[in-house]
């Protein structure tokens, strides 16, 4: 993309409301503008980091074998006074009359409608277990929304949901999802802690919740620094084993780890002193086991092996894709802007010409982006007439990952410069190398 | 992927209250099924048509150069206060309250909102010209929601908007989106015809509709028959350049086509008998140039080249994404079933083990799907323990252009069947010159 055809309309002040790191830097960065309270607009920029999400989240639940579907915004409120979830929720449920009086709602969660497709289409234990994923807009209508889109009102989330004919069965789903969600947060580069947790509205005895350690988190978290060392990496999972998954939950599990919901400080006292580390996280994610406690209400029976109906055991499992955004900023910024991880970065690198106009200039960066766009790569290209000194802060605060740095000095000995925007390292190559090199980080 | 670990509720039987054969074939093969009135959730097969359509619109517009980014769907009144339109739009606006008594609505469409982001950021013709869209669900509170998706109350659009300096560079905005539509529609395997329309509550004088010709449309339409003879076919289109894209528009309405709102019986008589038509048609897309009319209301204002505040001419461009589903299934179907177009299948093909658990054809119908699999491609392999002609009878409703059928017979003489959803035609070979005849079709 060419910076003078593109619209990346960044702030030179920072914005007096924001006040977290995250919050202040989308809105300086042209990604995000506030369209109501707690509702967002998805700037070009935005929007690039926010699909980025979206597809690692796709890849990893296909990956675990969970069939992608999608279900809409609004919903009847008849299903949910079905599940009795109607009158329970409170205010932060929004609430809609349509023009016939019909009570509808903006869906804060969708265990009444995949119940209620789940039951209308299945009747046999032959056809689980299931898992049906979606990812789409809710509602949640906070009285203070803050903090930008990590606590907005409209929100994008994944949400799944299994069907599985026993509890054995069932924890096995909790587990994909479990390692699903682990291999999905490593893959945006960040570090995400499975800490066991209390299930609220949603029910269920079994719950964890994936926090990201950040001063500015929501949550208080008390861990064993053990925890933090534990990498998915490239391990070998067969998703249909319940022993590699089990595996991978007990050697997580088997470390303190836990939000103040579920503390307990006599347990945390058994960890070596030198591990104890208490802090503040963000949450990322969440998972349920609830059992029957949708299906039986809401009818939700196959029949088993046996013949005899049973309820279907079910949990669901949620990650908040947007909210991802601006974790992984808290997670991944300095005084300068944001940096982001390579897996998603807006565009994989920048380039900066130094003398916009100058045929030789122009000519390398042209050569260079086509270099780049032939390996598959999008390289962001400042083509404009800024000075230097605007371009390279301009380019600091979106934070791609890599620039390359062209100029008639360097041209002149057939050199440009590659500089991480994480170390701040720069070297001198050849415009040649330095698209194998940028080609080389991403592996193309 | 294997029809045992997906999701395909079929149905059996016709269900009653669906009127037109789209919406009749989505329940049918299990590709949607209706939360509340109007409103549908998309089973995994519909989700993946979804998803292939919008990804087509994706990459057509940002040849186009438009630059996609996402709006929310829940917008403040106060933006179509300033407009006016928030009293002019009828009850099909669905109008919410928050629980801070604020109002609300469900966007129908975007005009206040990016104009609002427009006025925020841009001030200068030197940022011009600039086409922001994205792909959002919307909501139309119709009185009485029928059809399927081809007239829901929450449905998936696309919607775009330019932003141009002058009249003649907002025309030629115009002119792009009418040829990257035209392209869109083709690469879907759909002809839809511009035909000149009136505006409606968008507002703006030049405006055409795309409609596909089916007796099942809303719409009448009249047209010379010539005008259905044209294809964009591969044409090197520059987007850039104001004549290529002008003379596109040139040579399509030069032809009659136009639908009753702005038919002229006298005009049309001019056109020669045989080559006249009547008929009916869906409406898949619309464009519309309308000047200053949000621009001037709402102060979006940039300075020109001489220093000077003039209000930015724009204009809108809808295409029906979730719509154009049905508005396939309309135009491209039989009474078995769907036929998808290979453009936006959802499976590249099908493959119909004729013996499953002889292990010779199993081991035939992994290595065929292995072949496929590694060519990129995504085949539907029915794996299940239904007999022939429930296999085949699936197949044909759910529409996957290409089956290769795969029993011990053929496989003693080393060879399967690769038939054509369309023409009912079959053709026997090896199993690897069928992974290559399907890799052929799809340029693999």
């Amino acid at each position: 993309m060419r910076l003078s055809r593109y619209f990346l309309p960044v702030l030179k002040e920072t914005p007096a409301d924001a006040q977290i790191a995250s919050h202040r830097l989308m809105l300086r960065a042209g990604m995000i503008k506030q369209a109501s309270a707690g509702i967002y607009s998805w700037l070009p920029l935005g929007y690039r980091v926010l699909r980025n999400i979206e597809a690692i989240v796709h890849e990893e639940q296909q990956r675990a074998g969970h069939i992608p579907m999608l279900m809409p915004t609004l919903q009847s409120a008849e299903l949910w006074r079905e599940s009795g979830r109607y009158d329970a929720y409170g205010p932060e449920m929004l609430r809609i009359r349509d023009r016939h009086d019909r009570d509808m709602l903006y869906g804060p969660t969708n265990e009444e409608l995949i119940t209620d497709i789940f039951r209308s289409h299945v009747s046999s234990y032959r056809e689980l277990p299931l898992t049906l994923y979606h990812i789409q807009w809710k509602f949640r209508d906070e009285i203070r929304p803050r903090f930008g889109v990590m606590r907005g009102r409209e929100f994008y989330m994944k949400d799944g949901y299994n069907f599985d004919i026993d509890r054995a069965a069932a924890i096995h789903a909790y587990n994909r999802h479990f390692v699903s969600y682990l291999r999905t947060y490593e893959r945006m580069g960040l570090q995400a802690i499975p800490m066991r947790a209390e299930s609220g509205p949603i029910g269920g005895d079994d719950t964890h919740e994936f926090l990201v350690l950040a001063d500015t988190g929501e949550s208080e978290v008390f861990y064993d620094a053990a925890v933090t060392e534990i990498r998915m990496g490239d391990r070998d999972i067969d998703y249909d084993s319940r022993a590699d998954c089990q595996a991978v939950v007990d050697e997580y599990t088997a470390l303190y780890a836990r939000t103040d919901d579920t503390h307990d400080a006599g347990v945390f006292a058994e960890v070596p002193e030198d591990r104890r580390r208490h802090g503040r996280g963000i949450e990322v994610g969440q998972i349920f086991y609830f059992g029957t406690k949708y299906s039986e209400p809401m009818g939700a029976m196959v029949s088993d092996p046996e013949g005899n109906r049973v309820p279907v055991h079910m949990g669901s499992h949620g990650i908040g894709v947007s909210r991802l955004v601006g974790a992984i900023i808290e997670a991944s910024h300095d005084e300068r802007g944001i940096i982001w991880p390579e897996g998603v970065t807006p565009f994989h690198c920048g380039i900066v010409n130094l003398r916009q106009g100058d045929a030789a200039t122009d000519a390398a960066c042209e050569a260079l982006y086509a270099a780049l766009a032939a390996k598959g790569l999008d390289p962001l290209y400042d083509d404009t007439e800024d000075r230097a000194g605007a371009k390279f802060a301009t380019m600091d605060l979106i934070g791609l990952p890599w620039r390359i740095t062209v100029g008639p000095r360097g041209l002149a000995q057939g050199k440009v410069e590659v500089t991480s925007r994480r170390t701040g390292e720069s070297e001198e190559m050849s415009p040649e190398a330095a698209a194998d090199r940028i080609g080389a980080i991403y592996g193309v």
